[in-house]
């Protein structure tokens, strides 16, 4: 049983998702929310999705009796070899909280931000020791998928290195961005596929629930076990990407002319927001949410990279 | 057992597919396809994949029996209540096979043609019947993805209605396009994904690597479960979709206009053909292929919306 230290810094959806993950792992979690019945919910949170949790292995019961909940952020970073910010998405919150954490933590602690809306040069603006202040993005839910985006230096630096070395130590698969954009990398793309949904619906070419239903059928279950590269290596017949780019490329290029940039108007939004009601049939966020996580942990067990 | 027979006309890799497919529900199968070697080519395709027919239930060794290969068009239209044109992207040989096709099939025979370049509007230009030609586009491949794409006429036409009721009967789940457009539907959602990872290979944000194991650990697993509206409803929070429009969707706007249109030149192609050169080592397109095939089918099994 490891005895590394972790603290979370807010315990939301995204912080609580952080401590259910090394909580699995068997590592000491100190974490620490300032926000009225924070703890609760997190206990709450810790409960029901523990047996989640055990499915995908190594969480025993004793587990969950290393999580301290600190009432304070210095209490909370004590001893904590790295410290995983997951406070409101605010800028001024997350550069106050990083500019404290930067005083309180040793210089070779490494702080990551999981902020999903601002680069880390942002965060960190107030810092002393920038460098060790690095993103840390999850892609929701982190304690089961294992995506982690790190970005705030170049590989080769020592921060980096040490960075990516603590998220495979962490049972997760980090990828380290040269350059820092808005949304990242992977909400870029989550972000170009759903404006071209909308503009779909600003067109009324599908219904919201038809198009959900041809990505699930179709794309989907293909962007599970591979991205949109490997992808195309697989879609343009024996010749494989280089024969697709070289010789249908323009035939691509002509498509991005033609796709859409709507734009986001009440009376579209009413339109997709009435849309998901009718395919949610009255069910709760909650229920859904917790359907698609028992779902997709059996996904991500069926579709181990290493198995065939 | 079904006594029902289709037509396939052309046989490549999505006519074989769909070879495979009605096989495997134990239809009569006609084929037909003119081309040098393809009668070869398709009863490899059919033994090489047999074995995933018979994991998806339905397929008796048997049923290969009911495959018939005709020397004519004429040959393998007789007695098809239905027709799918799988010939090569050209506009030219997709119309001149409509054209007869329209010549010899009764009047209430559907035909769809396959084609992912042509809005069936172009196809059909030179028919007598153009309201029974219609889009049936699958997903490649079309054997193991459910999603079938039809276009071509007002959902509550005679034709349509048929199309849809045909697909249902055939196992697929076909989704309906009020509108035609260049890449159908999920192509052009694919394509504004593609896109953007285009943009960030040529920006040098990440690897083609990077990017492909991006989607594949994050987003993908959540697309194969959930299409895009789906996904943001159960990211925004306990207010869902509604929450999100209505107070993020500002930043979801300005996210999609930082997005990129990268411009598709010989060295980017270049740059992409050699990431994939090293993601795949070496390893053959029909061996990725055929993985994919068997990973795809497992996670069907296990994603299956019934379930829990």
């Amino acid at each position: 049983m490891s005895s590394r230290r972790i603290a979370i810094v807010g315990t939301g959806l995204i912080g609580g998702g952080w401590v259910l993950h090394f909580l699995r792992l068997g590592w000491e979690v100190s974490a620490y929310d300032p926000a009225d019945g924070a703890e609760a919910r997190l206990r709450d949170m810790v409960a029901r999705d523990w047996p989640l949790m055990q499915r995908l292995g190594l969480a025993e019961m004793a587990n969950c009796d290393r999580l301290a909940i600190h009432a304070s952020l210095e209490g909370a970073l004590t001893g904590a070899e790295a410290v995983l910010e997951c406070a409101p998405e605010r800028l001024e919150v997350k550069q106050a909280l990083f500019a404290e954490m930067d005083r309180i933590a040793p210089p070779e602690t490494l702080l990551f931000s999981c902020s999903s809306s601002f680069t880390i040069s942002e965060i960190r603006a107030r810092t002393q020791n920038p460098e060790r202040c690095l993103l840390g993005h999850p892609f929701n839910p982190p304690h089961i998928l294992p995506l982690v985006e790190v970005a705030g230096g170049p590989r080769e630096s020592e921060p980096v290195r040490r960075a990516m070395e603590f998220w495979e130590a962490a049972d997760k698969v980090p990828v380290h961005l040269r350059k820092e954009l808005p949304g990242h990398l992977v909400n870029r793309l989550t972000a170009a596929l759903f404006r071209e949904a909308v503009y779909l619906i600003a067109e009324d070419v599908a219904d919201v629930e038809d198009i959900d239903k041809a990505i699930a059928c179709g794309p989907g279950p293909r962007l599970a076990l591979a991205g949109p590269f490997m992808n195309y290596h697989l879609g343009g017949g024996a010749g494989g990407i280089e024969h697709y780019l070289r010789h249908l490329g323009p035939s691509q290029v002509a498509r991005w002319k033609s796709l859409g940039d709507p734009d986001l108007t009440d009376e579209l939004a009413t339109k997709i927001i009435e849309g998901v009601k009718r395919e949610t049939a009255e069910r709760s966020i909650a229920d859904l949410a917790a359907e698609r996580d028992g779902r997709l942990l059996r996904l991500l067990e069926l579709v181990d990279p290493g198995s065939k």
